[in-house]
């Protein structure tokens, strides 16, 4: 089964499609055509396409935040925008970082337009979400946004170190996860709030909401890194065992204290690239050792976490059911 | 004969040096021993250093632009600190692009610790010069800089295309040398008057004055890039000629219309490397084609354009004096 997005989240793109493109239009004709391709509007040769973009999360969960708070939605635009815009400066640097070569199903910026274009064009983005959230003249939102940023870096920080060591524990992996997944998505719904003019509290309460769902988030995407169907996330099969990655599933199995783990933890140490039967090894070994289970269950924490944010904001009813539906998705998806 | 910063620039310095550190202390430990290195203050073990760090100019120009409105240079603070951070910003990320192993006769942060720690560093530089600039609380000042850094941008991209092409006008080339180095330096004039509280006709002629100054620190830097001494530059004799840079010099002998220019063009056309005794015959035909002392010249001209916002905006006399001095020192300098 197939979760599909809720239809409030859907109906928001329509909303923050024209001023995603509007703030994208200020950009210098060569930036713009490569950050139009990576945003799934352009294919590779500059034409237009009408399919492509990403699930467009952020930008839903900031206007909701501020429909939570009884504003209307375009109150929050600058923030759904900015955070969009910050959310893909990461990934265009990430792959950079990471090596990636393809993004939903096409080759990445760096790929197909070099290193540089890819740094460039991310910096760009970082700018312009600076640039068009600071013209909502609201600097708690801005400083939000910044602080977000920073911890964005931190996490994709603490991600490339731990590719370099074994020993990485359960608590600084979950730290690393908030940085690179739960910051951006407490942002976006603080932002929302706040262009929303909402009360501290509320400010909190959806910060809340929207940072435990990011992390939810983010462990269902580790999941997804091992078990995912390729054909659906896009990814190689086992994806994250074939770069070794040190995701929560993995280190939680480092964590368990069971012979699987230990038995994981040396495949993991062992130099040459790991054979498609020690792929499948790995995974079942994660499996055994109920660092799979564990992270499900974590990630549903983290959403019955994001829920009780929910109900303490006591938002419009539709609201309610739409950010409920948000959470569900999350937790259900499949890529 | 080495020309020697006027004594106002370097007395800026401990107003900037204390209020920089402050801010990079902001920054989570990782990332700020990157910096730190980059900047200067720690060797590559992560132990302090006293000498080293830039020239910091950008910064000097930020305290000396509002003074020259009659304020107190520690209002124009927030500023300096910023083009200071967003100029390490755009050295860390286009040493990646370049490629460029070595940095103020040091290993660049790249080659020590990485392209993500460069990138991620760089990235979180930018961020911070906006944050540290917003708690200004002035919105022309931080928009002023959004926008110099989109220059910034649109600079190093066209630098980067460049290299692939062989048919790059001389109008192009200006333009990107402004976008490199004009934009930072008018940003950093303009920022300090703003935050000095200028009216709008001496913000103006403030970012003339940064802009002009910049430009012709850039044409003077493409000599240097081509005829400094790798002793006091510390990079390699002909450097820009290796790596075929299409810097001011080689494009104004291309648009000359000598047969030196033509024959510039093939040998940098050529597929293969230059070899020393070509490096030293493309230098030649540079000069004999009368682009040297044209690029000298429009050196000259930028900064008595430079002089002229000067004496229009009629600073305190000791004011006028340093940025005088500063003009002189930008072209006298040999590194």
């Amino acid at each position: 089964m197939t979760a599909t997005l809720p239809v409030e989240i859907t109906a928001t793109r329509e909303l923050v499609q024209p001023a995603l493109r509007a703030a994208v239009d200020e950009l210098e004709p060569s930036m713009r055509r490569i950050v139009s391709y990576h945003l799934g509007w352009l294919d590779e040769h500059g034409e237009e396409v009408t399919a492509g973009g990403g699930k467009a999360l952020r930008p839903a969960l900031a206007l909701l935040a501020a429909q939570a708070v009884r504003a209307e939605p375009e109150a929050a635009l600058p923030g759904a925008v900015a955070v969009e815009l910050v959310h893909n400066f990461s990934l265009l640097h990430d792959d950079v970082m990471d090596g990636d070569t393809e993004r939903r199903h096409r080759p990445t910026v760096w790929r197909l337009f070099g290193t540089p274009a890819a740094i460039l064009a991310g910096d760009a983005l970082l700018t312009l979400a600076v640039d068009v959230l600071e013209r909502a003249a609201d600097p708690a939102a801005t400083s939000c946004l910044t602080e977000s940023v920073q911890q964005l870096i931190s996490g994709q920080s603490k991600d490339v170190d731990f590719e370099h060591r074994t020993d990485v524990e359960l608590g600084e992996c979950l730290e690393m996860a908030d940085g690179k997944t739960g910051a951006l998505m407490r942002c976006a719904a603080r932002v929302g709030g706040l262009l929303g003019k909402a009360e501290p509290e509320a400010a909190d309460l959806l910060g809340g909401f929207g940072g435990n769902l990011g992390l939810a988030f983010q462990l269902v995407d580790d999941v997804l890194g091992i078990w995912g169907s390729p054909e659906v996330t896009g990814k190689p099969v086992l994806a994250d065992l074939r770069v070794r990655k040190k995701s929560v599933p993995v280190v939680a199995a480092f964590a368990s204290g069971t012979p699987e783990g230990e038995r994981l933890r040396e495949l993991y140490r062992q130099p040459d690239p790991p054979t498609e039967e020690e792929l499948h090894r790995m995974a079942d070994l994660i499996e055994r050792s109920g660092a799979l289970s564990w992270t499900r269950d974590a990630a549903e924490r983290y959403a019955a976490e994001a829920r009780t944010c929910l109900d303490r904001l006591r938002p419009p009813a539709e609201i309610h059911t739409a950010l409920a539906d948000l959470t569900r998705f999350v937790l259900e998806r499949d890529r």
